[in-house]
């Protein structure tokens, strides 16, 4: 049995409250059950060198983790003066993401940044980040089309990511720590509504996986995906 | 007149949350009107090489901001790879504080490191976080009382910390950041309820401040500090 | 067409070079194409502290590529102070999949690090340290066997990996680098010879993929890994 | 007692000796006691990016200790990497003092750095400093005076800084390092001839300090800054 | 009896291999018996700040060494976030070696970068390092020349260097790693075919040594130059 | 005619203070005409882990230069992050040179690090830094002999250092900057009164030189050291 009883293709109560700060052009706190992340979207009117003079704008990211978002205490990367490998992997997914569903010529010669900051963790942060990371950056071009800077609003469709995992040999989804910690193979995998893959990884922990398997944990980040863009399109009063 | 026609002794409303993340042995969010830091204390079995054999314990703290806490966003530490002078000033002057109120003989050779981290800044933030922290720190210490680790409370007295400053000419109290960024005296008061005072730093940004007004100043800090330590006593639900 | 006339499901001409280094207790050139790789073993006889103590051993990778492997020089990582993301996202995957296949237990309290450095770069550098990192580190645990240190090789499967992608509406395998930059969707495989899964790594560069192309593409997958680990078989003079 | 039976009230023998080395525009040995340190202006023709455009100069500061300036050899900041917390507290503090004394707009766009390196420390280097750079800064400003390069000598007042203390229950001038280390309270004080303020600093090292406590040490404090600026005035020959 | 019973004033085999890799301007693998470093010469159109505008070029060099190149791993210096001492000495004597046979001015405002990779050290890699660099240099500059971009060709003279010592009491030629370990005297020479030179650096590891000791040595190195120079000659099809 | 009328084969005043600072082991204020350098000898009872238990001591060295030091500012390395490769190598040559005339068994298991700190230079630094902690590191090893702590004194000989070099083409002794940054050919001596070399490094900043130039070198080297062991001795009070 899963922690409270949860059916093997249930997320855990999602939450995506915006505006959750009042300075960021998006701002939103997402909680996938325990784990709680706060996504911010700055709008700036630049770009990184590579882009200059090339008529398109950029989406990049940023996650971070508070010391004590876990069960003990991890040092601060500000204090030891550099970013894990795990912490650099995960904000270059969330910016990859994210690009997937912007129309970044639309978008015009500006940078959006994602800063994805883990309050509380309890599994699968990249995954919320991402979910949540997507509705704050929807409000931060939405605000540049209200402003009329922009004509048409760049997004293209929504996006939003789930892990999924084999668990004492079971295929489940939305892992929590305790289970994440367990999985003999675990995939984060970020999907369109259409059900289009814009990214998948799946690694085995333990044993290897079988093609089957692969299909089985497909099939249930697709249901998982289905109500986290339920929760967006609440969230953001869309159809 | 202040923003909001706040009366020039009044501090900002005050808000205490306990209990604001799940993991940490305290964890307090506080609120000076705007300004929201969540400060998380936590335990740990042993001392820094320098206290190895004292029979002592010891305090610290880190201090960080979210990089888009403030108007416009600032660069990631962590990214940075180095903390800035003022972080580690802020975080230095967190942990001095604390530790004047504790009695580290009683707590033994163990270390509570207190986290604090702006998730949204408008002045005061780290007057904010020594007054939080204090908080934190008092439940992370009554924990090792209920656990049985620790016979007796090894709080000494409760301590807040609140900035004073000389503004347009008038000496005010829990400055904001639109008046902490025009103030020409700037002043930080960590005091105890009975008046004494762990630290004060005083800063003359234009023009420098008479004795005159380093006694207004002064006494309108005392005034303030009856106020925080009032709300830190009713969150402890303390007589 | 692709370069050279390839057919889609082809894999550049794959060269294993056992014995590369002298002192290296594994030491393997690995060509795919153009791409070719250094990958050196080396056994040390501790493991890193959180392992201490559990009686196992431990395989770790680090990865670099030289300045000059590419078309245009890059800055070197030492001379710049920090390994990038891409870096350290490639040495955890490499470590990772050779995991996979080694028992841990068998190989006892010793580390076996898995130095890949890139020598020159044609497009999947990262699935070519995989496959031949498999067969220096297969050397290095002969050695341990040989020399009576072992009782039994601790390698349970012999492991390779591939790239495979949508490159102008077409699937195809083992990408170089001309193809790389122009994929539309780039995914990494790394597989056993069984068809069992250690990593899947799908990224759309475009446009989303459908889970059909998906399975297109892990099909595709399959047959390189098939090619590539009868190389190593040969280059290993296994049956 | 104070070690040489010093009275309360009294500073140690201050020498101030200018033009200490050839190529600095200021160049000042300060000696406090046994405190020695070497303060050295230098005027860059720029100012700071967030300055460009503004028709206003900029005063900043560096501080540094030799390793073996104290009774044990510390670590080479260089050599570490990393400048301590402690050091970027002192070195803001340095120039926040000074440039409390200058007309950044009567500067023009330059920059005044001073360079304070400990050569020999026993207590109060941070005051030395101050108090020895503002003579060190005074030499450069006067210089681009009598090279035609300013009108008028921008520097409004002297400055300089004591530390004073509470030490055994009893309030003293000056602390050298043995009394330094034994204080109750700590309290540096950066006052003008005419006694007002530019910064306090007090810091209760044990049992909090009382608001008589503070008025004592203030006037402490104004006592040891009447003599330091007498030395300032002896050493520039001003009236 | 030198290992091999090597001739104490013969060098070990010596192999140039032009065009290592495909894609750099010049690419050498350079053998100095079991000793092999890589050099990789990349042209830029640009030159170094501190040049701007003087019309003249620039070279420059780095030099690394493979984790495993040596009989027991070292740490990879990009991991360490730093690189040594050494690696810093050699770099720069590997540039000033080269600056000095090319005419800058004639190379116009380009930097010309060396890449010295050690893929195998058994002693004398530096020198090694500067021999094959000058003749990845002279096909870099050859290219220049043939592309129309350099009128004449800038490199005034060929340059090589050789270590020297006296191990065991004797006087010998190209050491190599087990000779260099135990070396009373270790020197390294870079000169030109005409016997002048570029830089000379001899260290005393055990006794110091002798006027008449330095003579020997340099007569030594001379005669080593010589046959380095010859296969440099050779490589490169010069008369 | 060389600055002053100096003659080529004469050196600077020389001139070496013992008991510069208070605290050190060993300290010495070397001057070779406007270069100065104090250097300080510090004793610790420890030694670097790559000798734990091979009772013999160790001497290593440090090398900074003040900030204003020179001409115009240098920014300062604690600022950097880093020390320059020209740092490193000279602290590198420093402690080799002081190795070479010290029994490190005598000395047991301890080690003596000198700090040369340069606090005006005007060329020859570093010979002047080897020269000076010749002298403090002989006081730090005779305090241990006074303090019975060794029982007899284990440096076996004095050592010093000069440059030489070809300015506007004549060879002269102890180079002064306006000489150095001038010179075709440079050349740092590190030699005992007997005449026997310690190190040798001369480098041709412009035309490589000839056999006989080196010879030349040589020879006023030797002059040069006379004297500064002269001058040593003096200092030293020896015979």
């Amino acid at each position: 049995m899963r922690p409270n009883n949860r059916p093997a293709h249930q997320t855990r109560p999602i939450n995506i409250t915006r505006h959750y700060t009042r300075y960021a052009e998006g701002s939103v706190l997402v909680e996938f059950g325990e784990t709680k992340v706060l996504c911010n979207a700055t709008v700036e009117e630049s770009v990184p060198r590579f882009l200059k003079g090339q008529q398109q704008g950029w989406i990049t990211a940023e996650y971070g983790m508070l010391p004590r978002a876990t069960h003990s205490r991890s040092q601060r990367e500000a204090a030891k003066g550099k970013q894990s490998g795990r912490t650099m992997e995960i904000q270059r997914l969330i910016a990859r993401s994210l690009r997937a569903v912007v129309d970044l010529t639309a978008l015009g010669e500006r940078t959006i940044t994602l800063d994805c900051d883990v309050i509380q963790a309890d599994g699968g942060t990249r995954t919320a980040a991402i979910t949540g990371a997507c509705v704050a950056l929807h409000d931060a071009l939405s605000k540049l089309v209200a402003d009329g800077v922009l004509k048409q609003h760049p997004m293209k469709a929504l996006v939003a990511a789930i892990s999924v995992g084999i668990v004492a040999g079971e295929a489940v989804c939305d892992l929590e720590y305790v289970e994440d910690s367990n999985a003999e193979t675990d995939m984060n995998v970020v999907m369109l509504e259409d059900g289009r893959l814009v990214e998948v990884q799946g690694t085995a922990e333990g044993e290897p996986f079988s093609h089957t398997e692969l299909l089985t944990l497909l099939d249930l980040a697709k249901q998982g995906i289905q109500q986290l863009i339920s929760a967006q399109r609440q969230a953001l009063n869309l159809a």
